[in-house]
């Protein structure tokens, strides 16, 4: 049997025993592989020596080498997050409804685990740790499967966590990665609906459209954002840039980064020079329509192309529109339904935008890098969401798992 | 252009303007949709009985021929379950969450329509509007594709609903049926993302395991159903027999029926005759282990298949077990994760029961012919989703919904 059918049966038989498991058997479990991290530092960053190496004799960016290294501070962040995750609430059993019927039936709904959880993610090692302290937080089985380039760290982080896992009541096969990396075996894992519950993919657009695509278990889709900023007529002017500049430069490599600015004509007429100036001292450039080009030659021709990509980068879409009804057009057109604002004193404007617009987040007068687990308060994320199916928006634990009914008779027939 | 993308991007498009639409607005649809449907009631006959006359032609059953009739009472009943639909609470808008964050930013969390829904369902015309009516109340566009075998009176049907729909506020695009019944269309349909949010497949196991394997839009998994009756050692006898002939025979062709019978062997020695007679009684048939041919010469030798098939018919398959962790180990086995019943009075094993059995229902003292949308009180039914992910169990129109965060902020940045 191969590696991923063998691995995959363990995961599925592990996920029935791990939805019994106390709260407090689970915590425990994570304070131990907290504690494991940081006593084999050595041997980890060892390891992902070994990773750093191969990327340089590949001549692997800087930044991309940087987001694979594991460092002791690294390390530290990670047991520290396993330990917050220890602290978050256990979703697995919370009542979400009861109700009684006519017929004397009590029902009650609660929450349940997903069951196995298969996680195909990229380079970054620290996405190991972060998935597999959800999906035991939330009693789901995982079956890891990272990028070759991490393989050695992967092996190693996989290995320390479940030797911690020996010393609790956790069976070691809720946490597992697959070392086999090739492609086919990643294809072979779309359609294993008999063992996995759900795909979870995280990187970037390629990776999750090709399991969107070939996918035949239900995947939760993450990830794309092409989010707008609108600045309406009303606009403040010093909120509106600041807003623009922070959503377009704190963090441009992220999903919820702005990668379009749409200008009202009104207020571009006092102040277009002023949120260039501002974006441009934050080394942004820019494309954009015709009637941005006749007002400020730093503006290079927008393809069409532009419109609609997710630049990832300090680079910015700009447009000048007659009306609110423009930019819904527009954002209609090209948006990806992740995060989407309106800086405006306009009340109606603000209502229509909420109204009309279809994303995961809409924002009023605030940054769209607000669009995040963590500032949502939900102490943890697993991805942001960008479908309409299950979870939409920033998923914490509540978006791995699933629901029951248990319905109470007392000899109750049809 | 072909008729589905014709017919998938008017849907897009009318989804967008349906997603604003008041409540009052969709029920006064609703309403007139009921009234079309009883003066037209000569037309939607007659174009039902082209139908009719084809299926005869083709030697179809009796029953199949029933399910696919039109008559002046199911015309009554159809228009009905309009009103009825008009009458429940509109989902979007709903507020669902609401909370503030340290920085000020106040965010809600409310109910929005999915978009466009894609049915593809079998023979029955009443499904036409019952999807028709779910999808609209919810605020969603439809895609309908229904079989051949109804085209006649799916076309009549939704025609008869479009010309109601021009005396109102909701757009006519809100309900479209694909007129071209081909398999290559269909398959064309699966993989629509940029058109339809979900697809919803009603009908047997290889329609809906067709899409499941072939789609890449989203799938509510609805339908299949090996459902289990355990009668545990404490079981009341008289009850346990009724659960099991109720949940066998009230009406077997349905996915909530049960398929399986596992008796414990402690209650097997004293009731197992009167258990097998009763179900006799009411035209059942048996295959089962060699247990329980032991007992009984009416039980035929159940093969592998038939522990995970189901039926849907008047035959089970019944087998002795020794413990209830027998019991659950093979409804771990071949449990299809729909509805599970324990008929007891030990409450350490129902609570393991409730706990370790993964499904969509799990019940108590009762038959599992309870899992239903109405029988639930949703007052109406999708569907019943046997996947985890999104709905599971009866799905009504909360089911036909997504959520969207709406972020108030002063000017918040990160």
């Amino acid at each position: 049997m191969s590696e991923l059918i063998t691995k995959a049966k363990k995961a599925k038989d592990c996920a029935r025993l791990l939805a019994t498991k106390t709260t407090e058997e689970k915590n425990a479990a994570l304070l131990k592989m907290a504690d494991a991290l940081l006593n084999e530092k050595d041997f980890l960053i060892k390891e992902n020596k070994k990773d750093i190496e191969v990327a340089r004799q590949n001549g692997t960016s800087t930044s991309l080498i940087d987001r694979l290294t594991l460092t002791s501070e690294r390390l530290d962040d990670m047991a520290e997050s396993l330990r917050q995750v220890s602290e978050l609430l256990d979703p697995v059993g919370e009542l979400l409804t009861n109700f009684k019927r006519p017929n004397g039936l009590s029902i009650d709904k609660i929450r349940v685990p997903l069951g196995v959880i298969g996680m195909i993610y990229e380079a970054r090692p620290n996405v190991t740790i972060d998935a597999s302290s959800l999906c035991l937080k939330s009693g789901n089985a995982v079956l890891l499967r990272g990028s070759s380039s991490a393989i050695h760290s992967n092996i190693a982080l996989v290995k320390v966590v479940q030797n911690a896992l020996k010393e609790t009541t956790i069976p070691i096969d809720a946490i597992q990665l697959l070392e086999d990396t090739s492609r086919e075996t990643a294809s072979e894992m779309f359609t294993l609906n008999e063992y996995l519950d759900v795909l979870i993919p995280r990187g970037g657009a390629s990776l999750i459209q090709s399991v969107v695509k070939n996918a035949s278990i239900p995947v939760l889709e993450t990830g794309v954002g092409n989010c707008h900023i609108y600045i309406d007529e009303s606009a403040n002017v010093e909120m509106a840039i600041e807003i623009a500049v922070n959503a377009k430069t704190q963090r441009p490599s992220v999903c919820n980064a702005a990668e379009t600015i749409l200008v009202h004509q009104d207020w571009a007429n006092n102040h277009f020079s002023n949120l260039l100036n501002q974006l441009a001292d934050n080394g942004v450039s820019f494309v954009g329509d015709e009637r941005t080009q006749a007002k400020d030659d730093r503006i290079k021709q927008a393809t069409e192309l532009d419109w609609a990509d997710e630049f990832l980068d300090l680079k910015v879409a700009i447009k000048i529109v007659s009306s609110i009804d423009e930019a819904l057009e527009h954002i209609y057109k090209y948006g990806t339904k992740h995060s989407e604002a309106i800086i405006s004193e306009n009340e109606e404007h603000v209502a229509r935008f909420f109204n009309e617009i279809d994303a995961a987040a809409v924002y009023h007068n605030a940054s769209t890098r607000f669009t995040d687990g963590f500032e949502f308060g939900f102490g943890a994320e697993i991805g942001i969401s960008t479908q309409k199916l299950h979870a939409r928006g920033p998923m914490g634990l509540e978006a791995l798992t699933s629901t029951k009914y248990i319905v109470h008779g007392n000899g109750q027939v049809k």
